[in-house]
């Protein structure tokens, strides 16, 4: 697991200082221009917020973002192999872990190149803000179109199947897919949207952007659980990414997997839009039983404490179950699922309002929110993570009728990356 | 001018604690409901950051967020008016006051009932976070399709035109216009979103939403100008809020206008999609001659510092102008437009990426970031302020072969709102 580290003075702006003069050199500035590009050394923190200024490590045994506490801010995309060439691709991976590693500690994207031209120089003066990347290897880096374009295809994991067709699916293609992922994190949006700017930049040629989602959460205590759009704390049954010994039954790949993915992980991605104006003209009694927990205190339904346990067999006193049969709670329970656990990493996003269709009576048409939850978790196995829970939400869940997923994916995310060596490395050189 | 105070315990916490019992009693819970719906009452300032815990104020002579300290989101929305009853309308303003007021104190939208029935929830626990709500009124509350619906036709004011058509623009008819405006700014994502969805909640059957988009900024120290997505500094010679006498001149409406747009403004939004995939192709060099300003300084080309002044007479040693013809500062520059000026309060967007097709040659299709400015500018009167000034930068600025308007709209903002008044009272009242 990632431990935040507290870094030193955040370097974009000492590097901005020391590089001024390559800058001025690069943009064939006259002399004055070296001094132009200088800071004011006694830069305060910004925004007064500390944490800001720490520092995600980026070299480890297992990648960031994954059990990292969660940022405020994550801009995510899915990319597109379009090289068919293998050095290609090892190049890129070379450069992507370099890039990584810099942007991670509060630098630009190619320390020691000037970062206004080999930079896009938006982060300028910014922190680090706790940014992580964290690659994802999707089925179309081994076998495309009956293609296998860089000798991979006999590497692809069992596991990284093909997602089936859940019930109620509505996902566009462009939404969809993509053969690698990069997911930057950071309590910034402009650092997260930076990074993976900078890296589609670097790489122009080899691949681009499929799909990108920007995605936030509330900034609240350490001990506190987000609440999502539908106003619900999302996540209180989350294993505990502090539990060393559920992360390694449900979330790192282990000897079961081939060597590059140990201590790795698998992630989905869905985005979820919500009906948010159909969902507030729901009682809050409806509402509670459609979560099957109370909404201010997000305790089970008859319960009073957020993490008292769920108690699936109580009845009231009309002999129904307390916890409706469809409830979102009682369905994605690890007992309803054979103990599967899936560790979720949502963000809410918002993109604006668009014109739409209701899905439900009397289908009015009309400017609706196109905001929800872009939906992230982690499993060791998909098919025994995902798949299995949701085959049976997507079926019964009282939450459909609010929802709609519209994209997303599945990506083999390998282990950690060690100093010396580049993301996917121990993939790359089995072949 | 607001000014910022530092509020008391944020107030939503509180107030969880407070309407406990009536959520509970709402919702026909058992006794027990009533201390589930408790938060831990040592609850620390969220994410450490002290300034999300400040009140900005929602009475006074100005409305907030014009001059205010520019929040770090925003969640601006045009609303179209549905009701053609005048009493609907004066009852929504009466409900909006409230709310309004109530939510920029850190409470939920209707204190007093429960805040998970009245309201979405999702800021319960949540930091004041600097909201404000600024409210605009646009051309169709006085006059829409031929009909005076409210009995207001006569008294719009002279200065709230029908924008014209600028060259280049390719505006979305829905994401263009409105009846009414209301930009949220706050802290967080979720507390702006939060409020104006509630606002939308509560007048349900008198308007609905047309468009709205989010927008972000760099969190930057005090005196540091932040960098848009371009990596130039934006709004470096912006009109200083603290400037009285300049505020005075060209933001605050004077007895030129009505009495009840005295002390208000007028607002421009513009949804400006920028090709950032372009952008970060071109040179420095380049990039710096089309704004007229060093990248990572901001000074103006060929000086040092960014407060340095303008010299748009410099010339080179090959006679050339230092800052180009058609570069952006020198056509925005107020010597350039007989002295015009707007104050700029400006946000990023970004909304991901979609399929595109781009607008230069090779004409490639893709996917694209669709992302950019959401550009705010608040004037005394846009006749003189943005439509003077951007008709030449639509024509001539070498900005424009990355920029593409989308959407927007011009509002006249009322003046501020006194305790016991209405938004928009004195318009209402005059008739």
């Amino acid at each position: 697991m990632s431990g935040t580290t507290r870094g030193p003075r955040p370097s974009r702006r000492g590097l901005v200082q020391a590089v001024a003069g390559l800058a001025a050199a690069a943009a064939g500035l006259p002399k004055g221009g070296v001094a132009e590009a200088r800071v004011e050394p006694e830069c305060t923190s910004p925004a007064g917020d500390h944490r800001e200024n720490l520092i995600e490590p980026f070299w480890g045994t297992r990648q960031g973002g994954i059990t990292t506490p969660p940022q405020r801010h994550t801009y995510t995309a899915a990319l597109d192999l379009v090289s068919t060439k293998r050095n290609d691709l090892v190049r890129m991976l070379h450069i992507w872990t370099s890039a990584s590693a810099a942007m991670s500690a509060g630098q630009t994207a190619q320390p020691g190149v000037a970062p206004a031209v080999s930079d896009s120089g938006e982060v300028i003066g910014l922190p680090p803000a706790r940014l992580t990347l964290t690659f994802g290897f999707g089925a179309g880096l081994f076998m495309k179109d009956g293609k296998d374009r860089y000798g991979l295809a006999a590497h692809r994991p069992r596991a990284l199947v093909d997602l089936p067709s859940f019930n109620g699916d509505q996902l566009i293609e462009t939404r969809t897919g993509g053969d690698l992922s990069v997911q930057a994190c950071a309590d910034q949006p402009q650092v997260a949207f930076h990074a993976v700017r900078q890296l589609v930049r670097l790489a122009y040629g080899v691949t681009r952007l499929r799909w990108a989602q920007t995605g936030f959460i509330p900034g609240i205590g350490p001990n506190e659980t987000p609440r999502n759009l539908m106003g619900f704390k999302d996540g209180t049954s989350n294993p505990s990414m502090n539990d060393a010994a559920a992360m390694e039954q449900f979330v790192w790949v282990g000897d079961e997997g081939p060597d590059w993915l140990r201590g790795g992980s698998y992630v989905v991605f869905r985005r979820i839009r919500i009906a948010l104006e159909h969902w507030d003209r729901m009682p809050l009694d409806f509402q509670e039983r459609t979560f099957g927990r109370h909404k201010v205190s997000g305790a089970p339904l008859g319960r009073r404490n957020e993490f008292d346990p769920l108690d699936l067999d109580a009845a009231g006193e009309d002999g129904d179950p307390v916890i409706p049969e469809s409830a979102h709670v009682r369905l994605a329970a690890p007992v309803s699922n054979d103990g599967a656990q899936i560790f979720r990493r949502p963000y809410s996003y918002n993109d604006g309002a668009d014109f739409t269709i209701e899905r439900w009576p009397p289908w009015r048409q009309g400017v609706a929110y196109d905001a929800g939850l872009f939906f992230v978790c982690y499993q060791r196995d998909p098919r025994t993570g995902f798949i299995k829970i949701f085959s049976k939400l997507a079926k019964y869940d009282m939450l459909n009728q609010f929802v709609t997923h519209t994209g997303g994916g599945l990506f083999a995310c390998p282990g950690g990356v060690a100093p010396g060596e580049f993301v996917g490395q121990r993939l790359i050189e089995t072949t």
